[in-house]
């Protein structure tokens, strides 16, 4: 008997679609690939990539394979105090970043992005349209893709100063020491008014 | 007749121990290469590399052909109001790089960093041995290491966002609008309190 709505096979149907969409974001990046162009190569029709994966937005998180899931991330955050939200977010990126071999998708796309436009349209995706356009909408009153932007500046120069440059102190200290350093920073382009 | 001190042929040796020094500092770093290796490579005593470029220093910074000599744009920036030393930066750096085709040899550096340890290696000496350091021991009281390294992060940031990953709106906004924006967070880290 099958579960209604579900059919047999569907678990080779799924990978099927996550291997064609994997190869199709890594190849083309975010922006020029299509629910249509992968459910194609999948041999798919496309109503089945969205039975899957319900939009293209999270068939992208599917094939990152992301430690977390952003929005779940986004919401984790917002439902902490907004006036404490900088150093929030400096142990948390920091938090996974420390705990994940070579820092995870985030830092490959951050060392691709130099080079390939694809890597830099999926960090853009990822960290900006994902995670920290949504933040700047929940804590903050205006500004989104300024404010997510500022952020950005900020949270990636740290993922390149401690992970890639590996400067000293940053490099070495605790996510306990750097979050009243950072945290100020963060506060002010995420919930500050700007100029 | 000759100038006391030098004599004929001084340019063409001189130009030979740059070549030498753009291949040892381009294969092997800025740590790795030696003032003696230089010299060995350009077939000359290494008092003659002293002779022509006073320090190791020197000779890396001539080997880059840097827009401008770090100790001069630190002196500059160290002679205008301290107060104002963050957005000072700002202006400083993008006005520069906005100027430079290709943003100029640090942005090479960074684009390299991410996989090259001689790059990341070069970026470190220029832009926090040179640059940053120099500035945070002119301006602030201590911890002139931290202050230098939390000060790349933001204007390394600043550069990834602008200039790598183009995101709007700091890709295509003018100086004058992201100094007030970046230049308390500057400010902060070069002159402020640190926890």
């Amino acid at each position: 008997m099958t579960t209604p709505g579900r059919r047999p096979g569907d678990s080779g149907t799924r990978a099927a679609i996550l291997d064609a969409a994997k190869e199709a974001f890594g190849a083309s990046g975010y922006a020029a690939t299509s629910v249509r162009g992968v459910a194609r190569t999948a041999g798919v029709d496309p109503s089945l990539v969205l039975h899957f994966f319900g939009s293209k937005d999270s068939l992208f998180e599917a094939a990152l394979e992301l430690p977390m899931d952003p929005a779940v991330l986004v919401q984790a955050l917002l439902a902490s105090p907004h006036d404490a939200l900088g150093e929030t977010i400096v142990r948390t990126f920091l938090g996974v970043w420390d705990a994940t071999p070579g820092q995870g998708p985030m830092l490959a796309m951050l060392r691709g992005a130099v080079s390939h436009e694809d890597s830099a349209d999926k960090l853009r995706e990822l960290l900006l349209r994902l995670i920290l356009r949504p933040l700047a909408i929940g804590a903050a009153a205006g500004d989104p893709d300024q404010r997510a932007a500022l952020l950005a500046s900020q949270v990636l120069g740290l993922a390149l100063v401690r992970y890639v440059l590996r400067v000293e102190p940053v490099a070495s200290a605790p996510a306990d020491e750097l979050a009243p350093l950072l945290g100020p920073t963060l506060q002010r382009y995420l919930t500050g008014p700007l100029p």
